[in-house]
């Protein structure tokens, strides 16, 4: 069932306009997708995430497993039903979760033995047991488990992990049960690379649905990761969808487009939200400033969100010093709005032709992120 | 402008159908208003809350004169503006939540002196001072300011208060300036029939466009709150509305209506729906108790909101378990829908006769409260 076609090449960079078929419906790449680690996208609803236009949603199997735990998702009737979310979803394996959550964690040649973040319980998330969850939830989309090494990390030691990480991506692809969804995997190997581009073939030699860059954006600068990004993808099948994990601000991902990325995830506008830190097409705002106390306008005048068109700068900042819930809502409304945008306009200016002016405006420096 | 008429007699019991005309629209009684304390019904979109059926809301001038300010919100062209909500506003006048709030409190013949629960500030809430706070954010129903004593009170204290809260009362109407909106005096007397008397004599005395009913629901058991309740409103003008501040369950709404109550507002519906305790067409339901782990069905099947339409009582577990934020927003919708459910149900078993049959389904023991 699952599908990536392409549908037209840019000129003049890497970029690629896509869609991405699977069992629940189309997703049009590149695309975003909001973060719902626990099942739900922080504050919003699934009829708003999908009217900003968002197609497809990534959600921890971790936390899943977790709570409410995969099988009780499965009895539940999958997913999709548990959060309703009737369109695509797409799962990460928990490899860097386990990483940033659990106080010990110990990569064994078997697995990832660790704590839950939750109760302290003792747990291996094996390669079969990363495929086991995934398939009970259903989702779309699945990922290999892989070990994220922490930023900086030796080349010795991204060297070993490189390799444990193909192995178990091997396991993975020969666990999978259930073929109408796709298996991802995680190319690693830190900012070496000589060490993506092992990753890179060892992963292609098992031969992938798609391809994720992981461990990126955990430590080095934006210059590193664009660079690691495209010399990387050189290394991967051009015919299947590329996905750079956890990446980004706007222009971080308007410049992994232009290097042929097709999918990405970030907590960013939605964190930022929470923080009360906004994009806007004039730049980042940040809404508790005494500034905005007595300011009538919209957060950004060229925005068509719920929040932009019902509520003043004063009133946002009033419900955030006030710590009402509502505020959480309106601004990530707005931020997600924004990242909806950017995706919608990268993808027609791909389509018309132009995404070399799109992409310098958005990644010049002042620029909108 | 303001106005209020009675379109029906209930035969059989004291409630009464009727309508509240004001400059930003109407209100079809018996009402209950959701509570925006600080200018948010906490979680929800205004949009969300209209659609609930509510026709004006509650908002607490206490709090926007110490933050954002009233004169900020007059800048910003008003309450209604400033929220996003162009409906019918009340604004309680703060002498209760001066009473909850502030750590020191001096009531003086002037007013009363306190302490801001913010930044510890000193502030005198005067009639006049109250009316000017009311009058700058321009809502619709203006209270008067009113000493709430704590329960219980002694009867020597209470008499005292209630001479203070008459003479406060007509303080206020004289300093009313503008006259589109209405003015309401606030009964006060605690649990002594024959201090309310008084305090409702008095008020009726001055003459207001309204009366409130305060300081019950503090202490005292749901049937003294009912026996007051009918009590006091054999004192009042029955051509005026009259407004039942703080109460309540659904039971007691009910009652209160029988009585002649036109006007409700509560923190009960909100504030347990953050707490996770739901009413629903069969008694109440605590969303976090483990036999919900792996319920497919919705809170109440008999509830037709977002809420209940989309998701399992498993899925709003999950998300309470998991503290995310989306859970606050969806059993507020619910509860408030089956708020908006009851008021309706109750208008129209007045209109089309029934009302004594809905009265008995409501209050009864093992009933939906």
């Amino acid at each position: 069932m699952f599908r990536f076609e392409i549908l037209k090449h840019d000129t003049g960079t890497g970029a690629r306009l896509g869609r991405i078929h699977t069992a629940h419906g189309t997703v049009d790449t590149p695309a975003f997708m909001p973060v719902a680690t626990q099942a739900s996208v922080k504050a919003l609803s699934p009829a708003e995430v999908e009217s900003l236009g968002f197609e497809m949603v990534i959600v921890n199997a971790y936390h899943m497993y977790l709570r409410p735990g995969h099988k009780t998702i499965e009895k539940l009737g999958g997913l999709h039903k548990f959060m309703s979310w009737p369109r695509p979803i797409t799962t990460d394996s928990g490899g860097f979760q386990v990483l940033s959550l659990s106080k010990t964690r110990k990569v064994k040649e078997e697995g990832i033995v660790f704590q839950s973040h939750l109760d302290g319980s003792s747990h291996v998330l094996t390669p079969e047991k990363c495929i086991e969850i995934q398939e009970s939830l259903g989702v779309d989309i699945m990922m290999c488990l892989d070990e994220c090494p922490p930023y900086p990390s030796t080349p010795e030691y991204m060297k070993k992990s490189v390799g444990l990480t193909t192995r178990w991506a091997k396991l993975c692809k020969e666990a999978q049960k259930k073929h109408d969804n796709a298996l991802f995997g995680i190319v690693q190997g830190g900012v070496f690379p000589d060490l993506r581009r092992e990753s890179a073939e060892g992963l292609t030699g098992i031969g992938f649905d798609g391809y994720s860059l992981g461990g990126l954006g955990i430590g080095e600068d934006s210059a590193r990761t664009c660079e690691i990004t495209e010399s990387t993808l050189a290394h991967l099948p051009p015919e299947k969808p590329r996905y750079l994990m956890g990446i980004g601000k706007p222009g971080d991902i308007a410049q992994a487009v232009s290097a042929g990325v097709d999918l990405f995830d970030c907590v960013i506008p939605t964190r930022n939200a929470r923080n009360g830190t906004l994009f806007t097409s004039h730049g980042k705002l940040v809404i508790k400033n005494a500034r905005y106390a007595e300011d009538e306008g919209p957060i950004d005048d060229n925005c068509g969100c719920y929040t932009c068109g019902n509520f003043s700068r004063a009133y946002l900042r009033h419900l955030y010093m006030s710590k009402e819930i509502l505020v959480l809502r309106l601004l990530t409304l707005h931020n997600l709005s924004y990242y909806g945008k950017l995706m919608t306009d990268i993808r027609e200016s791909i389509a018309r032709g132009g995404f070399s002016v799109l992409l310098n405006r958005v990644k010049s420096p002042g620029g909108k992120d």
